[in-house]
């Protein structure tokens, strides 16, 4: 490795976050790599070079946004899930569901990701290629106002930065009027550009053999519990909370994908959908997670001076009304955990809210885990309060209940309304239509009703969804009476609370938070694994190739085995030091070597831990339970040291 | 349960497999159902009930050929391809790799899915309705032989049985005579059909935005390892035999889908490729699987008088060639192992060889591993000595050399052709286009140039496959001589053995085989899951509702979780008998039900088996612990039973 890119890999060990939120691109192309791209490409060169990850379909020449694992890679991508399952189902009693991929456009209609799961895209005049429009103009004004002989007067300067700071807000109209006034051209061939129009993200295809029922990808797995929420209801004994989650692949057609797997076409999504009662977002267990102190990034903290996350108790979030509820900040305190747990730097990993014009109308509260990495902080994990908008959204599609029932300990009395259609005049007005209007006008909720009867009151009609239809209801269709009545319970659509996890790219923050070279020399990579996500746990070598000692090693490796313990054997024969290097790129923790003494003399082994290259002596029966202890956490290296004889290395075996 | 169906369970718990391998078909609607169709429907109805799987999308009517997986679904699932990947990619040393479903395609072109992955599709002459032409004929000529109003003359009856037994080998136009001569119509409407035309059963998409990418849904994950080959190989140092395996979403659209989980448009498969050098397919652990004696449905068996499987060693069946090498009888002894572990009955699996008309051209041979349930037999498993024919058809369509390289022991001296083609006159006739030709020529096999040789030899041009098309080369543009040469080794084409286990249908099948009712109550449903298969390990009842009991619970349940084993809580105050009940519908093995004595006398729980529903007291201390050991294995409940005090059950508990 060039010293450049050493300086640049400890940089980056030393806190590269220090730098600064954003990274200054570079558009000169003379310029010299930034210390993080030089991380990156050393990183990514022992990634790709060491198959866990590689672009797909190789030998045909790849296809942008689409990577494959390899098998360590997939090893840890394997870890990473079975640790979230851990972590999330199994521990919080979650009920996982599995829905296929392909998804009828009726589903994806309610959800809305048909008519707006869309980015804006604009195609050179001249060759048809497609850019994202919001991408062009933005590199376009960074571009302006690192310029040095731009020459821009202090007011077009703060026109940049207005429009740069706004560009996610901006829609059609307002991105091409960005785009003409800065007069942006394609950027390779300087070509001029058609206006921007919305492109839908999703794949699309089409179901059975008569080609007429349009499906999709999933762009996300959370609509397949969605649309099972009355059966998980039931299966709950119907009772609320209680949380949903589905681990599988989504499916995005970005417009021109890039950033290696944080942007790709097909990713591995974990989501959480935890229905809970609107009047009550507390949460049972929010006591074990309220001390925890993660960096929090507020819409106040990210609009006032300092602009910086601040550590902050979760309890203390709630109870200042910083966070909306205990349940979300119950599952950031989880998420937090997690992260940490499989090896996120706690310093690099903030929450941040979203701004009021970040989010959806319906959104109660969102916080996004950002992870900084040689990119910049990039969104690993969504937590969103979404109130009751995607049950209602299918309900209103489907013609289906998607309620919950609350049976109150005492009888209440209330005024109610009671909502009686007039049968035959709809029938007779909208006939065979009518009939999905007539089921949700017979089981209307207190609040639609409440709303109707507002309408009516004012001289309008009201406006009521049904069966993929909007009708028109007049008071002479709908008698809406107010009236006491004796309640033993209510019907209402449950909240949703969304942790989403993008696993591919936590996967990847993960590796740039455990890349590092070795001090004494720049060309020895490590990867520090925690034990629990290393793709292989030990490494098995025969001094020598002699087959005494292939065979020990073997038998070792068997036992490695049966404790569950991914391991390889090397019989190669090349130096102990070259071995050790190869499996620290790999991040295996610990290497065990069998020796002559193995065979002929006490029948111990040496035992190396990976980060401390520090070596002990165990005896060959016993080595892979103390392995098995180590990788389970019942063990420190610590431990081993002061229970077993160390080994000083030979000279050679760390140079 | 009605008792016609309790008869059914019965018959079929009592090895419905003696009676015969193909189910009649019932033609007439007012037809009883078969103890078969009674025993599917009493085993469907709690799967669906208990959200084991359930039609995906029910809000939005369902589409044939999609199921969701709901929790113990789901859990079964994650638990029966995690044993899969212990007994398999660990235990074998196998390279895991994971690919995206959507593929470009150019990979299916070479592959042949995309000329030839097609079924015969029928349409209805009125309404367009689709069918498969082969299950049209079958239904028909099955119907039209039961039927004894026929009136068929032994001639006719003859012929029909023949076309029957020929289905699958006939083209659209030997079908299309088929379905005329026997006047097939549509089922339900009765109108006339069309000639049949191949629909490819690949769902289609365009990847990236300019819609002219054709993409597919990957119909099998095999592809995504044969496009990795040099990759992979490097991975394992260059060394053959290795293994690589997939475990992913496979994509079919097929055109009538039925038979619940058997035949789905999307599907869990676990694939294996092991690359071995064709010369050498004897495997170093052969002698760990040799005394297995699965049943063996030879071609031989299958076409003599008996037309019945024997149980063979695998040790024979490779000496008496019946197997054509060890790896492959390898796979079937390991694939056996695996069924048998999860639950599948080993009396009602078998393993069919390929009858020489399934086996396509190019395969050695080819074994299914076939387990009998309520459908009859149905193909799980597919294991195929595939030979060289997936690598070299990536290499020709790629134009990238996917081969090994063997090392001799010895230098060889042998005649060898060199090929030397003239580059100016391939230049000067194919311009451009004859690049990819003189990179093929530049690296041609022997065996391609023998080819080569021999045509010309015979005075005419060869044919070779290049960058996609076919180049006619004639002696002037490439010399081929023979010399005597000094070979240090070969390179060479692997062969691949490949075992395809399609997930679904395995966990259906063994759904199948556990599934029982009580003796003394047939209301009573029973899953005897493998405890390693089973979705919840443990259930904990506390006796009644009482804050002691139900914290004493929680802390049983928390043991539980810790030692990663996935439980439930069960405080409804519901008899012990109901609750019970519902586990074993769930299939779980152990419950613990918490009770007085628990909190103020010895401490002791009681801990309930499934099947034999005897009950120990243990105390709660220890409880979780001996389920851990039992789930393990380290303990049977014999153990148990001879190591703690028993309870007689409360008469009611188990009425």
């Amino acid at each position: 490795m060039a010293s450049a890119a050493k300086a640049a890999v400890e940089a980056v060990q030393d806190g590269v976050h220090k730098l600064g939120l954003k990274e200054s691109k570079k558009k000169d192309a003379k310029a010299p790599p930034s210390a993080k791209e030089l991380f990156r490409a050393a990183m990514t060169n022992v990634l790709e070079r060491r198959l866990f990850f590689i672009p797909s379909f190789k030998i045909y020449g790849s296809v942008a946004g689409f990577y494959d694992f390899g098998p360590p890679g997939c090893a840890i991508k394997q870890n990473v899930t079975q640790l979230w399952r851990q972590h999330f189902i199994l521990e919080e009693s979650m009920l996982e569901v599995e829905c296929p991929a392909v998804t009828p456009e009726a589903v994806l209609k309610a959800s809305g990701h048909v008519d707006r799961f869309t980015d804006f895209m604009v195609t050179d005049m001249k060759t048809g290629e497609c850019h994202r429009a919001d991408h062009l103009l933005k590199a376009a004004l960074e571009a302006l106002l690192e310029d040095p002989k731009a020459g821009l007067t202090p007011e077009k300067k703060t026109e940049a930065e207005d429009v740069l700071a706004r560009i996610d807000e901006l829609d059609s109209i307002g991105l091409g009027t960005a785009l003409t006034r800065y007069g942006v051209k394609t950027p390779d061939t300087k070509n001029d550009i058609s206006a921007p129009f919305p492109f839908n993200l999703m794949f699309r295809t089409s179901i059975g053999p008569k080609g007429d029922a349009v499906g999709y990808l999933r762009p996300e797995t959370a609509q397949g519990i969605f649309v099972n929420f009355k059966d998980l209801l039931y299966y709950n004994g119907g009772k609320l909370p209680f949380a949903a989650a589905q681990i599988g692949q989504s499916y995005r057609n970005e417009i021109s994908p890039r950033a290696g797997l944080l942007r790709v076409r097909e990713f591995t999504q974990a989501e959480i959908e935890h229905f809970v009662n609107p009047d009550d977002k507390d949460h049972p267990k929010f006591e074990s997670i309220q001390q925890l102190k993660p960096l929090l990034f507020s819409q106040e903290l990210q609009t006032n001076e300092t602009k910086q996350p601040e550590a902050m108790s979760l309890g203390d979030a709630v109870t200042n009304k910083i966070i909306a509820n205990q349940t979300l900040a119950y599952f950031i305190g989880r998420t937090y955990l997690f992260l940490v747990g499989i090896g996120i730097s706690p310093k690099r990993l903030r929450f941040r809210q979203h701004l009021p014009n970040e989010m959806a109308h319906y959104a109660a509260d969102c916080w996004d885990a950002e992870v900084e990495c040689s990119y910049g902080w990039v969104e690993c994990v969504g937590l969103a309060d979404r109130s009751a908008y995607d049950l209602r959204a299918h309900s209103d599609a489907s013609n289906q209940a998607l309620e919950a029932y609350e049976k109150f300990p005492e009888p209440r009395f209330a005024q109610v309304l009671v909502a009686k259609p007039e049968k035959a005049k709809i029938g007779k007005l909208y006939k065979k239509e009518g009939k999905p209007l007539l089921e949700k006008l017979d089981n209307l909720s207190q609040e639609d009703a409440a709303c109707m009867k507002k309408s009516f009151g004012e001289g309008k009609p009201a406006t009521v969804s049904a069966g993929g239809r909007d009708f028109e209801v007049t008071p002479d269709l709908l008698d809406i009476q107010e009236k006491e009545e004796k309640l033993n319970g209510r019907k209402f659509t449950p909240s949703v609370i969304e942790p989403s996890f993008g696993i591919g790219r936590i996967i990847y923050c993960m590796f740039e938070h455990a890349y590092y070279t070795r001090q004494n020399n720049e060309d020895k990579s490590v990867f520090r694994f925690k034990a629990a996500v290393a793709p292989l746990k030990a490494a098995v070598f025969p001094l020598v190739q002699q087959p005494e000692m292939n065979s020990t090693a073997r038998s070792i490796s068997a036992a490695l085995t049966r404790a569950g313990l991914a391991n390889t054997v090397d019989t190669t024969g090349t130096t102990i030091g070259k071995r050790y290097a190869r499996t620290d790129e790999l991040g295996v923790p610990y290497d065990i070597t069998v020796d002559r003494a193995s065979i002929d003399g006490d029948g111990s082994v040496t035992l190396r831990e990976r980060d401390s290259t520090s070596q002990v002596r165990v005896h060959k029966e016993k080595v892979a339970a103390v392995v098995q202890q180590l990788v389970s956490g019942e063990l420190t290296w610590q431990n081993v040291l002061d229970t077993f004889p160390a080994q000083q290395p030979a000279a050679e075996e760390e140079a």
